[in-house]
């Protein structure tokens, strides 16, 4: 059973000269363990909210499943923070191999992968689905005024999931991945099609996001907030739009515009 | 030699209804590999300046090293994004170990931990190095005055080392953990005393940055964002005063208020 994603906390608040005792929102933060067939795979904090589709998606974007078929068994004991998860057939989870720096040194085009998961299970994106210039702006206020309830402890991060009707599905989490990984859990276990879909989030465009979004299979990744330079080599090489910065009523896109249409359309 | 912390870039800005091309100032992002001992150890992304000191204050955090003295040799390769750390003794580098779940079992009191390594280097703090209302308030404007050269991009954490004269050092990564470990390897490199210091971050605190500084050793944690309940938990536990969400002449006191001096303290 999920947990409170905040819990009130008294604090001493310090204004206009004087400290007032009062209380306050906090967000939670727990550690949850994964084990994979008995062995401990890792350990991570989150907020303690679709714990399971966050271990479902993390498995997948850690390049261990690919489908729930690829799960025999998922328990989850929420109040200690552990998951045990057994495969249906054994992986290399060997944490030796697929977290070690990938150097691509030999042919051709050079990319920009630097773990050998990423480059074995990062898809690049062929679809065509286009977003207009107003849509991008409609969903990030829709995922702005979802959120509302977590904006005033301040310390959570949201992404979604939205098509041509709006948002379809909106998580929170305190890490950024997470947010990310509930969505890719949420569409896995449903077998959601992206077909269609982009991926909204609050937060700033880093390589790991990037290769999230191009593992989850969508071509448009809206933001609020900024990209950086390799989560753009990444996007160019993996056929993904970026679209940062949109706030009020612009925003920058940085890859692939022709996804992005509009009367004066950039591409 | 450290690359720059930002590049231009061209964007497509949609404004006004219409897509204008320009250029923008996009962070960069550098993966980084750390050997020790010829192994390889972790693969982080970060911003590529004070990558050495990045390297120190990451192997501290670890708990491989508590002072330069550790360190044999440290060589760096920014262009390929290698650091070959070799250390003076061998370490149990082993993260099988300790990265695994730490689970206080037993006895009394019920510590917060759930890293083998955290429990092993985290220091509870007994100073009782004091800070008034308004140096909090005026070390935060100094920060975020500081970085308004990073602001523009809206992609960089900043943290810095403060006193009770201003502030002493600042730096700056895209990621909130290297900030403060770009600190962190700045203190030991160069020896210095966490007497009467305080730590000034521009991002949330959230339990592995509260256990970074119980790590540094600082008994102040000064934020400009919000804290996350397992992160005041472990700072009730470890003697650490937490003040969250300074902005313009007000601010949170979650823990340890007797650090906090003004004519109406709260403690």
């Amino acid at each position: 059973m999920d947990q409170e994603a905040t819990v009130k906390r008294g604090v001493w608040k310090y204004k206009h000269g004087q400290f007032i005792r009062l209380e306050d929102d906090i967000v939670t933060e727990v550690p949850l363990t994964l084990k994979v067939d008995r062995e401990e795979f890792a350990t991570m904090v989150c907020t303690p909210t679709y714990m399971e589709e966050l271990v479902i998606g993390f498995l997948a974007s850690e390049g261990l499943i690919r489908s729930m078929e690829d799960i025999r068994s998922l328990s989850l004991n929420t109040s200690r923070g552990f998951a045990d998860v057994e495969l249906t057939a054994p992986q290399n989870t060997g944490k030796d191999w697929h977290q070690k720096r990938f150097i691509a040194s030999c042919c051709g085009k050079s990319r920009q992968f630097y773990l050998h998961n990423d480059a074995r299970t990062a898809k690049t994106i062929v679809s065509r689905d286009s977003l207009s210039a107003e849509r991008c702006i409609s969903l990030m206020q829709e995922l702005q005024q979802g959120s509302a309830d977590f904006h005033k402890t301040g310390g959570l991060h949201n992404a979604a999931l939205g098509g041509a009707d709006g948002l379809l599905l909106t998580r929170s989490d305190i890490g950024r991945h997470n947010a990310i990984d509930k969505i890719y859990g949420h569409c896995i276990r449903h077998r959601i099609s992206m077909k269609g879909k982009v991926l909204a989030i609050s937060g700033r465009v880093s390589s790991e996001i990037l290769l999230k979004a191009a593992k989850i299979g969508v071509g448009l990744l809206l933001s609020k907030s900024a990209p950086t330079e390799l989560a753009l080599k990444l996007a160019e090489d993996l056929g993904i739009t970026v679209v940062g910065f949109i706030r009020g009523h612009s925003f920058n896109v940085y890859t692939h515009p022709e996804r992005i249409v509009h009367d004066g359309s950039p591409s």
